[in-house]
Order: C-alpha cells, then sequence, then structure tokens
C-alpha cells in the first residue's frame, strides 16, 4: 500500500516557506508501515490540481492533501475538489457548528465568510477540526481515499494524529511497525556511533533498523521494525534498548514511542520535581528566558516552577543576583563564579529546592580568543551544593541558546536522577 | 517561463529530513523572474524518476533535480537521465580531476568508487561543483534544459548561486518579477479580508496577486507582480501598500521583500529602541519566559534588553514586583491592575525606558466561568504611562503562549511608531 502527499499554495513555489508539513506526514505515515511514493507541490491553480490529482491517483490508493482551505479568494481546493469529483457543495452543519463554537471562544460571531467554510463537497464524509475553521475532508472513492487538510501545521498534525491516521486504518489493512527513540544528551553523532558500533551491527540479525536524528544538542536514535504481531516486534526493540541502556545510560534522558506519551527533557524534570516535591527557579543570561520557556511550556509547571530572573546587564547581575562586581571585572560573566553566584542567589531569593543558571556568549558579537562565541557556564544549585560545567559550543545565536537550555536542563536531569 | 525542481532521494519520502533544497531553490528562482510550477519528491527508482522528468518536462522549460548523484549503489540518478536521453556514459577528466583536488584537500587517494563520480552522461555539459564529488550536470535538448545537483544542500547553494542561475540567464530570457509582504499583528485572516476586500479586488487592474498567509497570532499578506521592468513593478506593488496603509495602518508592523532584510517584530522593537536610545524590560507570568525569548533571539538586543522577572507564583510577584497581596487576592493574578503594577514595578526596578507585563491562563488548566482558558492581561509601561489590554485567545497552551507574546509585542510596537 502507498500513500501520496500533496501540499498545494504558491507560498511552498515561491520558497516563502519551507514544506514541513509533507515530512510530518511522511514520517507519521512510515511510522504506520505506509510507505509514500511522492510528495507534490503545486499552485493554487485550478488545472494543475485537478492534474496532480489524477496522477497521485495513479500511483497510490491514500492522497493526502493540505492546503488551499482558507476562507479567502485565493484558496481554491475545495471547489477543484467538488469538480473533481464531479459533485456539489453542501452546507455541513457539524462543521458550522465547530466553526461557531469557535468564534465564540473568542467572544467573536462568525462572518458570512467563515460560514461558508461550512460548505464542503456533498460526497465527502466531515473530519472535525477542533482546532480551526476549516473542515477534514474524506473522500472514499473507487477503492481511494483523498483527504484534505488544512496547511496549518497544528491544525493538520492534530487531524493526522488523532483522526486520519486511526481512520486509515480502519480503512486499510496496516502492518504491524515498531518504533522507539532513544533519546540522548550530552554526546555528539560520531562519538555515539563509535561506542555503539558493536551493538548497532547486532541489529540486523533480528531486522531492527536503525536512524540516528540529530537535533541541536542532541541525538536521537529510532529502533523500527516490521512484522505481523505488534507485541513481538515490541519486545524485541525493548530488548534491545536494555542492552544500549547498559552501554551508553548517562547519555539517555527518555524515549519516544509512537502513539504514547513521549518526553522532552523539560518533562521529564517536571516529573521529577513533581514526584520528590521540590521547586526550581532560574536564573538566566544568554539563554535570555528560553530555558524558562522550556519549562513552562509544559503544563502544571506552576507546581514546581517559582520563576526567574532575567540578567541580560552586568547591573541586574549584581542588584538582582547579588554577583560581586569584583568578580564581574576580573572574570568577566561568562566564567564559574559568576554562574555559581547567580544560581545560589536565585535559589535563595525564591525560596527553590534547586536552581538553573546560565551565562554565555551566543554570539554573532562579544567572543574573545578566550571566550570565542559558543562559550557557556551553566551551573547548578542543591540543597546541599552548587555545581557548574563549561560547554563551548558553535557560532550560530539560535542554536547556542537552544543548546545551552538542553544541556542546563539535563544537568538538572541527571542531579534529580542522582546519575 | 516556468520551472520545476524534482527531489531525488527516500530520506524525504520516509520523512527523515526536511526538504529544504526546494525552498532555496524556488527563493532564488522567484527573485530571478522565473515562477516555479511544482515541486516532486520521488524515490530514488528508476521508472518513478523517469516519469517525474516526463512529466515536468511537459509543464516546464526548465527543470532542476537535485539529489541521488552519490557514489553507492542506491543512488541512481546520473544512470537514469543517461537513459532518459538517450545517450551513453563518458569520463570527464576536469571533473576527475576535481574529485582528485578534493581528496587530496583531506590527504586522501581517490577510491575506485568516486572515480566513477567522474563519469557523466555524453551529452550533458559539466558545471564544475567545487564543493563536493558529484559534477553537476547540464542538459539542453529540445529547447528545454535540465539540470542535474547533488542533495547537499552545501553544494547545491554554491552552485545554483554561482554558476546555474547566471547560466540560465544567459539562456533564457527572464521576466520581472517583484514580491513584498506586509506582515499584520493584532487581526485575524477573515476580519482582515473583509475590511480590505475592495482594495484586494483593485489588485486585479494592476496585475497584482495577493495571497493571505497566516502564522500564530499574525496574517502576512504577499503581494506579487511579474513584468518586464522591475521598477516599474516595485513602484505598482509600493502604490498599492501606501493604500493598504492608510486602511490597516494600526495592523501592519513591518516589511519581507524578497533578497532584503526583513522583518520580525522583536527586530522592528528593537530597531525602533535603538534608533531611539531606549530600553526596556518584561515582567512575564503565563509567558514565562517566552517575550524575553523573542526579544533575545535578535543579535545585539542587550544593547535595549536589561531583563526580566518571570513570576510564576503569587508570592514572586508581592515580593519580586510589589504587587498588593490585596489585588492578587480580590481581582487574581489575571487582572488589569495586577498587570500595571507588574509593568510600573519591572521598569522602576530594572531602570528602563519600558516595560512589557503579561499575566494569563495559558492553560489547559486553571480556567474558570469568568477568566477562561486563553484569558490574557497584558500591559506596558513608559516613561508617561501605563497602559493594558486584555486579550481572548484560545485553548492551546503553545500557541496562547505564542499569541500573548506576540499581542504584547505589538502593543509596544504601536506606542514606540506612535500610533
Amino acid at each position: 500500500m502507498q500513500a501520496e502527499i500533496i501540499t498545494i499554495g504558491d507560498e511552498i513555489l515561491i520558497g516563502q516557506i519551507v514544506d514541513t508539513n509533507s515530512a510530518f506526514i511522511a514520517t507519521l505515515l512510515n511510522m504506520n508501515g505506509i510507505s509514500v511514493k511522492q510528495i507534490s507541490s503545486v499552485s493554487d491553480d485550478r488545472e494543475h490540481i485537478l492534474k496532480a490529482l489524477d496522477e497521485a491517483k495513479e500511483r497510490a490508493d491514500i492522497i493526502l492533501i493540505t492546503g488551499g482551505l482558507g476562507p479567502t479568494k485565493d484558496d481554491i481546493t475545495k471547489k477543484t475538489l467538488c469538480d473533481y469529483f464531479n459533485t456539489t457543495m453542501r452546507f455541513d452543519e457539524e462543521a458550522y457548528q465547530d466553526v461557531v463554537n469557535l468564534f465564540a471562544q473568542y467572544g467573536k460571531e462568525v462572518t458570512p465568510i467563515n460560514r461558508l467554510q461550512a460548505e464542503v463537497p456533498a460526497i465527502c464524509q466531515v473530519i472535525r477540526n477542533y482546532n480551526g475553521t476549516a473542515p477534514c475532508m474524506w473522500f472514499d472513492v473507487d477503492g481511494k481515499v483523498f483527504v484534505s487538510m488544512p496547511g496549518v501545521p497544528y491544525e493538520m498534525k492534530a487531524l493526522m494524529k488523532n483522526q486520519v491516521v486511526p481512520k486509515l486504518k480502519e480503512r486499510f489493512s496496516f502492518p504491524a511497525i515498531f518504533h522507539k527513540t532513544v533519546l540522548t544528551q550530552g554526546i555528539g553523532e560520531s562519538a555515539l556511533s563509535i561506542i555503539i558500533s558493536d551493538w548497532e551491527d547486532s541489529l540486523a540479525a533480528v531486522n531492527i533498523k536503525l536512524a540516528y536524528l540529530p537535533a541541536p544538542g542532541m541525538v536521537r536514535l529510532r529502533l523500527s521494525t516490521k512484522g505481523s504481531e505488534e507485541s513481538k516486534l515490541r519486545s524485541l526493540v525493548e530488548i534491545k534498548i536494555e542492552e544500549l541502556q547498559s552501554i551508553i545510560s548517562e547519555y539517555i534522558y527518555g524515549y519516544e514511542t509512537f502513539g504514547e506519551e513521549n518526553d522532552t527533557l523539560e518533562q521529564v524534570i517536571g516529573k521529577l520535581l513533581k514526584k520528590n516535591n521540590k521547586t526550581v527557579s532560574t536564573a538566566e543570561s544568554c539563554t535570555g528566558g528560553f530555558i524558562s520557556h522550556l519549562i513552562t511550556k509544559v503544563p502544571g509547571s506552576s507546581d514546581y516552577y517559582v520563576g526567574s530572573v532575567i540578567s541580560y546587564s552586568y547591573e541586574i547581575k549584581e542588584t538582582e543576583l547579588g554577583v560581586s562586581k569584583e568578580v564581574l571585572e576580573k572574570q568577566g560573566a561568562v566564567s564559574q563564579p559568576v554562574v555559581e553566584q547567580m544560581a545560589k542567589a536565585i535559589r535563595e531569593k525564591y525560596h527553590t529546592d534547586y536552581s538553573i543558571s546560565a551565562s554565555g556568549i551566543a554570539g554573532p558579537g562579544g567572543g574573545t580568543p578566550e571566550k570565542p562565541v559558543g562559550t557557556v557556564w551553566i551551573a547548578i544549585a542543591t540543597p546541599e551544593k552548587v555545581f557548574s560545567e563549561k560547554f563551548q559550543f558553535g557560532n550560530h545565536r539560535e542554536r547556542n541558546i537552544q543548546k545551552t537550555a538542553n544541556a542546563a536542563l539535563n544537568m538538572l536531569r541527571k542531579e534529580l536522577e542522582g546519575k
């Protein structure tokens, strides 16, 4: 069984946006055992869309379409699908109620233009979009399934995960497949590949594929296998992951399993703090609030996160975090005594059990021969001690901020896990 | 004149990598007046590649191909092109010398497998790749040009910019094209489309196309036009944008023009503050550091950004931001007096000219009938005054954080621009 993805919209063809939707959809389908034959991006043009649909139908059984469903004049996907399937428009009361409810949430009334969004081709089945005004449409014609989804990534993702894939699984018989991803922090891709080389070679015998998925400051290792029984596949993978744990335990901070609750570093920390009834605060310099943002992205983080001082100037470091002027002048803001003083001060000031601090040169400016761009100090304060570590990241401002935040959260994670 | 892009390689179809090459190529072509009709990602499969080439040739005059040029077995692009153009392989001495030189740089000798990379289809013209071992190939057949490039982004980018586009410009006469994008904040897509409906209708007469590009908390409006003289096109677009300014001035926070420096809300604020030699601080509750993160993502933000107090608890609001216990207890943390006290306090404490504060219910928990999830108060303090606004966003935690940050930055932007 094969699928195709068609993305509709001039913004991709003029290069204004990178098509991340297709990669998301392709990953999700592959995770469920469905391979993608082709991805096509086409313009908001009737003839062109019709031709793309025909071509895709020739090659695949499942055709997933995104984009061109907005309420405005340049969005013509729905009308074109109507023509393609030789049907007329009908007004879908349920889809309309979803639009009404969504507007009500914002304290607004539905405009006539948005009312039009509840019109759909008569032969389609509406899949409710709980995050936006454009309904998702399912067409089952000549043994092939076409699904038209909005192009807004957040709406599309929720639809794909919660509704479209489960519905496709009911409609077609998918092979069993099992993936689990091991999340590592604190070691690079090539160093990792050397350490786990023998283990990696042993995967072939049990038909498990390994993929290295690097992300800023971390490497994810995805193990995948296909077969007929999911429970068997799962236990094969779990055995291999246990073996891996015995080799690189200190770098592993979590796991991702498709369709189950997954871990981010900030969620892992949140769970550990909650379980032990502990709290944390942060004192950030180069990360400018990004560590706090990651921590507070997690629902319920107010149970263990108290707050932060972001000190983007020497003055604030002195007045709010009690960093001594002498140390700042002698050793600079990016130094071990400064981050340790910051961590200690915020922990005491905000009355928390733990604290994190970071100070570094994110770039592009501010580097010196002794402290080039990417130099970062991170400290953790606990009820018993303060400890710190120096990192040397790269030249890219945003990646330096991300890497610093990940490294800082990982230091706290290891401390909380007693590693 | 139209172009098509074909990317070859299974890694895109399994979702392992996001296809950023196509967006780069599309942007470059559009900047040069060539529109892209379709982007197709196909597998490393002979029949599939042949079909994609045929389909692209039907629609376009220029076909740009990336990927599948590696030295390993699964890379079959070159052989398939040979078949497609009904030609044989020849050994290209110059391409071979480039491979030899590249290996010499790393102190290595050319392997037999890499020697094969200097073999190319007989009818092609080799475009030298100075950054890798796979030569770029140019085919000029039946009045159409096919260019096959390696998929490594850094090799492809150098080839496109320095060799392929200049060569295409010699071969074809390119039309002039002009795009400009208007960035708006504080109004939804459909409300916007109603207000600007007449203006939108007037665009057809001057041959300008409009696209709505929504992003969390903002809508981007892209105007595009084609013709013979760029300066003429630019002034046509500028006139229409001036008209638009007179209609929705308060929502416009910036512009994006292809190939020129573009604006984000945080960059616009940075420029305004820098120009006027002013500083800003923040006091964040529900955004948990995200406003600070956006501000400090901008290089050089330490010139105008001093720091923040993130108060995720009542206690910190009281002790660090002087919010009165009485108000907190009577009106709750998400209220007008609280955000106004927060903004005032941080401005004074951190000695800045301006300050931003935000307090809201990001969700999913914490909502009440009077203050449902998504209720947010934002305040701005200036040297003269404090003002605030209430927002009602949606149910999604992360989007509420993003929307709050955007709305807050936009309030400051309007204040700084005197709007």
